[in-house]
């Protein structure tokens, strides 16, 4: 193996696989880097067993070559030291020659290392993926359903399914659902797929999604979605990211979410969310990170939170309401998480009951919902 | 106590104060910010009783009144949740009342705050300093010079004085010096004091003076140093700093300093810099952190380092040489704290042997220097 590559196109890619790489693993070899020189370019590959990244640097890019070819071949170097290395080195170029006993000179004008590398053959094999199971989605979509989802996933692994996004597919509509049992988000999207295309269970942990979205931040236009039975890979341009599906069945939903309300208020997300961020100030340090919220005949919505040894709070946001009088408490970071999850300037919350879950959802559409569970309060 | 003050001017004071508020403390009240009105305007101070701050908000600003006083005061607010508060407040004013039993209102637009003060009589008093063993200093020059020897000073407590920076005065030139005993560095300017003051002995805490540089950040113009047997006290505009003295005598590090040496070396900061920088992505995975050097007759610097299950690295610097050919080890982290505080394009380097210090210094000023003990090598 011996070639030149573009150090900026080089440092680019080993950013975007080490996403997938940790220092933490069972399987010593997945600590390091995967690259593979063919006629095509360079590809590099990352994986936490639970998720892989695989990017390419193509020889040629808008006419400028990327990659200088010399002798083809593979190793695996180690991540961490690798991709600081790569970031460093001083030149535009770096030169780069693997052994026959894996060991990897990188040169890049005044400076010169040697790394022990690994037998690639070591490295587990991606998954195969069949392209029959697909849907096609705007990067930047893709990337507000995650965002919108994935905080209300459970953080405890004991959770199981809980801990991951469900995905389903039925009639061109990808729903994504996430809950933790005290709260919930959902958020529909129309894509492109064959008509007859369902998707059922496919459940994909938060900790793989969030990473997906940082990727998808660089992405411009369409990225493919391919699932089976136990992967799903993400395709977009020079990228392929693979995650494993959680086993187990996902809890049916849709009887959680509550149809109509006794009262409903319309209010500026942006108002109500820096209220309700000041009142935490208070509520964080009490037990349950509890705030009240008080529904009033004339419109305003009065939030109001105690602490025992450091004092109280007193909000008003001014809305438009309709209904009966409420008060209900609930968890402020529950609030927090979905109002800043909305993509919407005014918002509409359907209240059931002083101690039945409560539904926020955009003003204007009806494609995103989050559903808080109250707390119960003396 | 009742006033209305300047969200702006209240958030930033209370910011500086809070740099030496700490919520690890034996005296419960030093969490809580100290809050005073008299006719000047609003006086401010947090300590942890090594390092005191205050800042006043005058009454009037630029013909801007920032204080509009209804009855003076004082309180001692919960230092961590008041500045989060303050921080967060919507509107430009905040009114703020505090009751005979020191509950404390923030009122600012359609938020309000109540919160448990504490009696400010049992806040820790200031110390007095008398003005007459003062030297007066810009702000940026005492930042420079916290800033380029302060990350020599010993991280242990248990190495008692070399834990602080000795500050020594004399014929009108400030010195400062700290040492871990493994590297030095020393930084002299012309200060403005009465000609026969002298200053010994005087060894400030290195965390103070890292909080004491950040504060000077914020300062334009000359600030005053004033000195006694425990205390020191930077006076600025609008802002008192006070830090205790460590106890102990200082080493005399003169002798510690090489007169002269074998083989001196002119080079770019930048370059070596970099190198080193690069050299210690290996360096860091051995046990000493060590790299080596070997200065060339030809004016080559190499700079080699190996970590045995990683691998190496070779780098290579130009410079102009002046003696004998020398290999030289030592720690990778002492050579870049040096070179990052180095404040010129070019160094000059000043060898005595392979087993003794060598000086690192400006090539065209003698203000500054940086000695580093060589590691002995296999």
């Amino acid at each position: 193996m011996k070639f030149r590559i573009s150090r900026s196109a080089l440092t680019e890619a080993v950013s975007q696989v080490s996403k997938a790489v940790s220092q933490k693993t069972t399987v010593p070899i997945l600590t390091g880097i995967k690259a593979v020189l063919d006629e095509d370019g360079l590809w590099l590959t990352g994986s936490n067993s639970d998720l892989t990244i695989q990017v390419a640097v193509p020889s040629k890019k808008d006419d400028k070559e990327l990659v200088e070819m010399e002798r083809m071949g593979s190793v695996v170097l180690p991540g961490r030291i690798f991709s600081e290395i790569v970031r460093k080195l001083p030149g535009d170029d770096v030169e780069w020659v693997v052994d026959e006993r894996w060991k990897t000179t990188l040169r890049s004008e005044q400076a010169q290392f040697e790394l022990k590398g690994l037998d690639p053959e070591e490295y587990p094999r991606l998954p195969q993926l069949r392209d029959d199971q697909m849907v096609s989605i705007p990067a930047d979509l893709l990337q507000s359903m995650i965002r919108q989802t994935g905080f209300a996933v459970s953080t405890s692994e004991a959770r199981g399914v809980l801990t991951g996004v469900l995905w389903q597919l039925e009639e061109g509509t990808l729903t994504f659902v996430a809950t933790d049992s005290h709260r919930l988000s959902r958020r529909q999207a129309e894509v492109e797929a064959a008509a007859d295309l369902t998707m059922k269970n496919v459940i994909i942990p938060g900790k793989s999604l969030s990473e997906l979205a940082k990727i998808l931040a660089d992405q411009n236009g369409w990225v493919d979605v391919i699932f089976s039975d136990n992967q799903i890979m993400v395709r977009a341009d020079h990228l392929l990211f693979f995650s494993r599906l959680l086993d187990g069945t996902y809890p049916d939903t849709n009887r959680v979410i509550p149809q109509g309300g006794k009262t409903e208020v319309v209010v500026s997300a942006k108002e109500l969310l820096q209220s309700v961020d000041r009142a935490a100030l208070i509520s964080r340090d009490g037990r349950d990170n509890v705030i009240k919220c008080m529904l009033k005949e004339d419109g305003r919505v009065l939030i109001h939170s105690a602490a025992q040894d450091v004092g109280s709070v007193q909000e008003e946001v001014a809305a438009r309401m309709n209904g009966e009088e409420m008060s209900i408490s609930f968890n402020a970071q529950y609030m927090l998480d979905a109002l800043r999850a909305v993509d919407s300037d005014q918002i509409q919350i359907i209240f059931t009951g002083t101690m039945t879950p409560f539904v926020i959802q955009p003003a204007d559409r009806d494609d995103a919902l989050h559903l808080i569970v109250p707390i119960r309060t003396r």
